[in-house]
């Protein structure tokens, strides 16, 4: 039979990083184009520990249907560890567990956007909202970046042009701290004015936070959340615990809650329960304070190894510095365009993800996004030097 | 602030059998309303030496980052197990791993129909699906069932007066063995008749198979999907594993898994590794045969001690004596509303799941689902009885 499909999935491409896979899985192929945790963060042991101990104390919850929201247990511990983290104050109700970030991405498209309506985000932004948004036919302008991440002195401007419009934004979508892709946070002064205009036009922000408590230098910049209780927080446990285990939350109002869990029931119906229960005993048991500090030991020396190789084999391209995260964002300062690029590099063995894939529209093609923790050092150091080479020879 | 939601989740409302939960949670309830296996069932004891083993053997993995058709070892295996179990051959590029059935609803809503498109259920279907056609805006028509099921005979006709309104059916969804909510199952003839006006008229049809392996009498009747290559089907481990897991599948041809991958890299990315290995496990090492006929003892004394009970206390009712599954249907023989009538079941400390929750549209108020597998054997007993005196008071 052939097949008539509708018109929703339009919108959508492939991932270009899902696409580089079968690239990556080449020989000798040294790759920055993921975005995956390193494993050798993973607390493998303590997790097998937590595991007996969830199915010898709460199995037969741990294997059923859990409730959409999340378990409670669950929602309980990260009342108590987002406040000692992140110094946002939230009771149980205000959490809601997703399948992933990803899942809360696209349902907040859903909810807060019809088809045609436009958000603001930043430009570059985060594939999995591109994707989102894609699947919801939501549409957006953006705002560009720097070093300190969005410039929020154009936001304002930018909202009255699309009152102007008929287009109101339903949402801003940022990504403040050790931004993905381009590795910037932004700066308190800069969080302020951001809510001072949410406020001002009554525009919810989303803050999405996956990378938080990975910081390798400088101090500690507020969360918008815990600067304004109207910001609607994404967290999850996939870079401070396993990605595998696929359990993000979003912190908002009860009734961004209630929305949040009428939609679920038709999404998935509720989360994985044993996932939950783990996340619950590696909060409670305090597993997580001690996993932390030894992944920001490994992803900041291996920071330090790609910054260097860069200062040492790249010319004609400039690069962020990152505080944190995992990734860096590099710009070819020639009109190269990355995606053409990428065929030169990967016939030298190293490969990356083109700056085109983390932009909604309109995207700046001499950039590149680098993952710089899931590679060995020394092909952190070799891989630099191929990429340098393939610039130079651009 | 007040937030400004879109008008997507407008045809949705809350799942009256999660709006029934605060009532089953009340002491000395006895609940016919929940759709949840028997924890009895859940293998903990074999689950923990499969985690184990899984931690040990493929701990990196497990807790990574899964691709989004799902984990391969796991696709394999059920290429082999659904040959076996089920008579479907196909490859593991024709399986997709869902986040539960659930998942698979929700996408396979979307993929095949435009909002204001219709499609064809039966009345009464799983709620599941209806609010996965509420989420996407999708309108249905209706094919009564009799005790073998969807009424094939009136298949035909319907799709012509669809046809000429101008909205041919997208998809026909059914459940043809012991099916939720009603516990009918349909006969082979009925199942070459609607392959044969599937085919004529090219409409896809949908089978969703959660109970299969469940069958307490009677003889197996062969799936939709093993009799007709072009239909779509839908598995799961929620019922022969454990639910909590949220693991499911699709099989179906390359370009339906396409579609399914494309709009699952936004709906969640991938679904739980962790899960998948279990999953994967439980498959290789055959747990699953040892652990489907305890179940089937289980819940096939369960299905007698109400069917028993019912001839005893019911009258002025009918209801379906299903060969497997979980659930069976009840329709009292007067004009009665069952919704209505929950409120005096309450009262007398027994729940069940309104009819009217099973309808997308034009409900038969006068029908209730009662689940047989969850309650223990005397309260199965006793809330029979009680449920005889509210129907007689009715």
């Amino acid at each position: 039979m052939k097949y008539e499909f509708s018109d929703n999935l339009n919108y959508m491409k492939s991932s270009a990083i899902r696409n580089l896979l079968k690239y990556i899985q080449q020989p000798g192929m040294i790759s920055f184009g993921g975005g995956m945790p390193n494993p050798e963060t993973f607390p493998i042991d303590k997790i097998m520990e937590i595991t007996n101990d969830v199915l010898k104390n709460y199995g037969k919850s741990a294997l059923q249907y859990g409730t959409t929201d999340g378990l409670k247990l669950l929602r309980d511990e990260l009342v108590k560890f987002i406040l000692k983290d992140e110094n946002i104050k939230c009771g149980p109700e205000n959490i809601f567990i997703t399948t992933g970030s990803q899942q809360a991405l696209y349902a907040l498209s859903k909810i807060f956007a019809n088809p045609g309506d436009k958000v603001i985000l930043e430009a570059p932004t985060y594939v999995g909202m591109i994707s989102s948004l894609n699947a919801n036919a939501v549409d957006s302008e953006s705002i560009g970046m720097d070093e300190n991440g969005m410039i929020v002195e154009n936001l304002e401007e930018k909202i009255k042009s699309m009152i102007k419009d008929g287009k109101k934004p339903r949402f801003i979508y940022t990504i403040p701290t050790f931004q993905n892709p381009a590795g910037y946070t932004m700066p308190l002064d800069r969080r302020k004015h951001l809510i001072e205009i949410s406020k001002k036009y009554e525009i919810p922000v989303i803050e999405d936070n996956p990378y938080g408590d990975l910081r390798y230098s400088g101090s500690k910049v507020p969360t918008l959340k815990s600067l304004d209780d109207d910001v609607i927080y994404l967290g999850t446990f996939s870079k401070v615990m396993a990605p595998g285990l696929r359990t993000g939350y979003v912190i908002a109002s009860e009734d961004v809650a209630s929305k949040l869990n009428l939609l679920k029931q038709a999404l998935d119906l509720a989360g994985d329960s044993f996932s939950q229960y783990i996340a619950y005993e590696y909060l409670k048991n305090g597993i997580i304070y001690e996993q932390i500090p030894k992944t920001i030991e490994l992803y900041k020396r291996k920071r330090n190894v790609m910054l260097e190789a860069l200062d040492e084999h790249v010319d004609n391209a400039e690069w962020s510095k990152p505080d944190g995260g995992m990734f860096l964002w590099l710009r070819i300062k020639k009109n190269v365009d990355s995606e053409k690029l990428l065929e030169k590099a990967i016939e030298k063995k190293v490969a990356y993800v083109p700056g085109s894939a983390f932009y909604h529209k309109n995207p700046e093609l001499n950039t590149m996004r680098l993952n710089f923790t899931y590679a060995d050092d020394d092909d952190i150091k070799d891989g630099i030097k191929r990429l340098g080479q393939v610039i130079a020879e651009a």
